[in-house]
């Protein structure tokens, strides 16, 4: 008992020396978790220090990313590459021990945490690619995905909304293997939580169909470890662990108060509670015998050892199986998928129709989805209008649980951190839909999935104005340009089906980020394209009809408004004009290609320019400068049919017409 | 009883008429809630449709706003300025009966809704607002603030996480004046919800301390009655009232079915349901028995003479206080309010301290606050940190129901509804504070807000890299931008406690959309500022610092920017080069200025300009152009101390500099 109690210790000594070294953090949180930590890490917790990327491997979802000391400590302790000098190195310029946890950054980080309420509703993802996954590739005596997903978190997750999304979903799944501790302290940053937060927690968790393990005291590591079994025998139902804590356990005097939650606890203080903690050792000095206790390398080992054994057994009893779970593991893609894809395009070129992009959009989703079965779509409750449900969609059978489709309900935020969950997870490629405007509601899953280099993609209809007689609540303006705006976030706008199948597979094949399909709702007419330009389209934008000489003059436009450039191109051509059209499907893209190729498409000489998107303008002063035009939104919709909404917002060739003129100066 | 069938089937033969018409349209859920709607309207709701700001009369929230033509029946039939022709026009342009409702274009539409979950989440702002101004300024036998918030709600706008973050604010507020109908139709847009949406809701809402009644016939006047009767008897908790109903009711192949919740049902089965329904009119015809039944105008103008004799009483006995409310209900300003600004920027232009602009709203506050007693302030949880709690702030106390300071917890979606509702009901001017990069949690909040005209400060700290070792989860990017492109959103990023003023000032004083305050953690430099800056700081971007002569190069700089420009201008100037440091702390303001003035600012002839703003860069091709520089972030950041990133990403004088010489051809 005192072993497990110095064990713990451990923890809070390193968390209060490298918030005194780095003089910034949060201690309250990982001292008050330390005993949790303790027992699960110590001994439910199945990882292997020394191969981190483990596919069998529990997950572990710090949720209150803010206690980044509790995860970096564990993975010091227990034998991961993360040495002491990681640990002083705290908070630094390029360290491993970052604010809070970096998934790219330091191993044996499952998820980068932080914002509030997306861990456990990320979490839910990781759990639901276990199930799956366990529900197609085991087999009788050969279980060979079979583990959990553990969650902390704290008061602050569970008032965010998302969190209740998820755990709802997480109800209606099922997934038993999901097991949340929370961390019930009783305090946020603004204090005591009685006047903000009084819900009975357990009753809600109750009431969407989970089991729920209440009043354990989260500082008692025999309470923590019968918690602990007893939510491993659920079978049915997902799990949370209401662990009563003391934020800042052992501080003298800032124990239980919020004054220890974001702040260094300063010398004086971290030296009280040392005393108080009977913690004897210096600054940064854990004792061998505490790091035997820690030291998880030879159970790693060996778990993972008695896996890949396993695994050899299912190979021989499963060629396939293990062939195609192998294949999965390693994100490679099957040869049938390019071959689905090139198919795909011969077929393009030789006939499009006029269609809307959403709908071309599940075109190229019938013609390739079933040559790369790792795809997981999903919709929040719009699955006919955004055309993600393709050929070969099975809705996910909640009973075999079998499918690949996802109905969310009208949840993006939660749809999003599931699909964030699933690509960490591994075995999917999640794509998920909604309309543009409502990527409010996830935008900063979105945020995280490019923060934390996690593929997916977020097909996003009715892009503009062209939503029509819904108004201006469901007409996206700054959407597409807001997106564009965040960091690793792709953003295509095709303009017909050739190009939407360019952008489905970049978003496919972008392994490092999200990527944002901006489809229209109103049929548009197809462009005529060559097949040598299909890689060109591949580079974000390119030359989709061209003057003979020099231009004078070039039209930019993405997606809806293509095909109006490429009618203002040709009257303007009628009238003896040299006139570009370039077709910029991905702006983020085209910013990533060399000089040479942007100065073919974009010659820096040609100032002469109109810029046509119905979307924020201000984004395309980027490509049109302060010489050019731009058709653009510059106010909020309204609710009409959508042709009277062009016409009105100066979508029409005559306004077109008339602000070439301008630039021509005629 | 006959009577009352008819009634609820007029809702439902003008839902079908006009869907018909526009052939575009919700019909479903107009329809099965036209018996709720029924018994509302026709008893329980207090209104005067003559009248239709009325100030205590009740609130009506279609949180489910797609059955828009529920509200436009019930405001028609009822009696508003709502005629049979604007029912023909309906989801046509400029009319008044858009798709989903618009409070700006509808007498009598309380709130616009569309994004579901929020209606709810900002219905517990207006009945927050209700029990905010009765606590204050009723007195016994004067209930001079006296009115109910009702809410129609389905089951979309349950899975939204909004909807929980703003249950639980209002069962901890115990607002009983709340009561929701939940139209339990067991039907969304992909289908039966048994697979997505199989929580125990009336569980989920005790959990939240909620009182709920449960199973009421939705089609039954009788047992809705009741219901509604016995939900305004509780004292001590808001109300939900759960509706069983069919979706579509009435339709003999559609009801029950989501076929009939977002599209036309077309001529023929609504003729079908007409005879199903024992509807014998014309379209468009509604016979006189039942406009007379459904006519609240007497009854309305009754209520609201009451009220305004009753409140004449008030006056008599409260001269002060109804004084107080009527400006208020107004939202004239006093006169100590202007004179609070005025001697807060005398004082701040003879001494200025360099804190960060976070420390320097909370000295605007301080100075102000008292002098406006309707600022209603609060936090997401990040009190201490955003600046928000001034030397006047109360916390909200929750027994005695005072206070001018709310604590959201980490709820800032809901936080920003509540907003919304407390600023669309009236008497309250709303801020509210959390960290810029969790803006995004609220993001749609903050556009509901522009779209419909509606007042409130978002209080967004931590603007930057600045906000140093939490890292890039923590540190916004493509925030400020990003909510510059959403329309009639002011964002001001000011450089010092000056523009800070100016900033609070005139978010304030706007009246018709939001603002949001970019404030920086770290401290800035105060800026020199003359008296005469004052009014075109107010513009939005001003001369700081001129050059002697014509400038050869302008430096256009915001917030935590201005103090290296202002260096780099220094420096310029000892090379005796011609500099002009402009600070933009509102571009959105500054757009708005007449040509003029912008040409005076950034004369269009002067092409060398660098822009610098610690955000996104693309959005500053704006105003530098294609031929200018950017000192702007392209990347995510990280956790290290914030003046190493400053350092890191090019925020430092040698870059700023090299950047001139590159642009002075040197």
């Amino acid at each position: 008992m005192e072993l497990r109690k110095e064990c713990a210790n451990a923890i809070r000594a390193l968390t209060m020396d490298a918030i005194d070294k780095s003089k910034s953090g949060h201690p309250g949180a990982p001292m008050g978790m330390a005993n949790m930590a303790e027992a699960l890490w110590r001994f439910a917790y199945k990882h292997n220090p020394k191969n981190p990327r483990w596919f069998n491997r529990d997950r572990f979802v710090l949720s209150n990313g803010h206690a980044s000391m509790l995860l970096y400590s564990l993975l010091h302790l227990t034998g991961y590459d993360l040495s002491m000098d990681d640990i002083k190195n705290f908070r630094q310029l390029h360290s491993k021990t970052p604010g809070h946890p970096e998934i790219e950054r330091t191993a044996g980080v499952d998820i980068g945490t932080g914002p509030l309420g997306q861990g456990i509703a990320t979490a839910v993802g990781m759990a639901l690619a276990e199930k799956l996954l366990a529900k197609k590739f085991n087999r009788e005596n050969h279980a060979v995905i079979d583990h959990k997903t553990w969650v902390f978190l704290g008061d602050g997750c569970l008032m965010e909304g998302v969190a209740q999304e998820a755990i709802s979903l997480a109800g209606t799944w099922k997934l038993n293997k999901l097991i949340a501790l929370y961390d019930s302290n009783a305090i946020s940053i603004d204090g005591d939580i009685k006047n903000w937060f009084t819900e009975d927690v357990a009753k809600r968790f109750e009431a969407s169909n989970w089991h729920v393990i209440k009043d354990i005291d989260g500082h008692n590591p025999e309470e923590l470890d019968k918690a602990l079994a007893a939510a491993q025998t659920v079978s049915d139902k997902p799990v949370l662990i209401i662990c009563k804590t003391v934020i800042g356990y052992g501080s003298p005097h800032k124990a239980g108060k919020s004054s220890c939650h974001g702040s260094p606890m300063g010398a004086e203080e971290n030296e009280a509670t040392k005393q108080a903690l009977g913690w004897k050792y210096a600054p940064f000095e854990i004792p061998q015998h505490l790091y035997g206790a820690w030291n998880c390398v030879e159970k790693g080992k060996k778990a993972n050892d008695e896996w890949d054994k396993a695994f050899q057994e299912y190979a021989k009893a499963y060629p396939e199986l293990a062939k195609e779970l192998s294949r999965r593991i390693k994100g490679e893609f099957p040869p049938e998928y390019s071959e689905a894809f090139e198919k795909l395009f011969t077929d393009l070129l030789n006939a499009q129709e006029d269609i809307a992009t959403r709908v071309a959009g599940k075109k190229v989703l019938d013609a390739i989805a079933q040559s790369l079965p790792e795809l997981l779509g999903g919709s929040a409750d719009l699955t006919g209008s955004v055309g993600t449900l393709h050929a070969n969609s099975k809705d996910l059978d909640l009973e075999s649980f079998e499918g690949n489709y996802i109905h969310y309900g009208v949840r993006e935020f939660a749809m999003s951190t599931v699909m964030n969950g699933l690509s960490l997870h591994g075995g999917f490629i999640p794509y998920g839909g909604t309309f543009l405007v409502f990527s409010d509601y996830a935008k900063n899953a979105i945020r995280l999935a490019a923060l934390s280099k996690i593929r997916g993609i977020w097909v996003l209809t009715h892009d503009s104005i062209g939503v029509g007689e819904d108004g201006p609540t469901h007409q996206p303006i700054e959407h597409v340009s807001a997106l564009r705006l965040t960091p690793n976030v792709d953003v295509w706008r095709p303009c017909d089906t050739i190009e939407s199948a360019v952008a489905w597979k970049a978003g496919i094949e972008k392994k490092d980020g999200p990527t944002c399909l901006a489809m229209s709702r109103q049929n548009l007419k197809a462009q005529a394209h060559t097949k040598a330009q299909l890689a060109d389209i591949a580079k974000g934008a390119y030359i989709l009809s061209d003057s003979e000489k020099t231009p004078e003059i070039i039209l930019i436009a993405t997606g809806s408004e293509v095909g109006l450039a490429v009618e203002g191109a040709k009257a303007l051509k009628d009238q003896g004009k040299q006139v570009r059209v370039v077709s910029m499907p991905c702006a983020d893209v085209f910013d990533r290609q060399d000089g040479a190729y942007k100065e073919k498409i974009l010659p820096k000489a040609i100032r002469k320019r109109i810029a046509l998107e119905a979307g924020s303008a201000d984004f395309w002063y980027k490509y049109v400068g302060l010489d050019g035009k731009i058709i653009g939104m510059t106010s909020f919709g309204e609710s009409a049919p959508a042709n009277q909404l062009f016409a009105y917002y100066g979508f029409g060739l005559d306004n077109l017409l008339a602000k070439a003129k301008e630039l021509l100066g005629e």
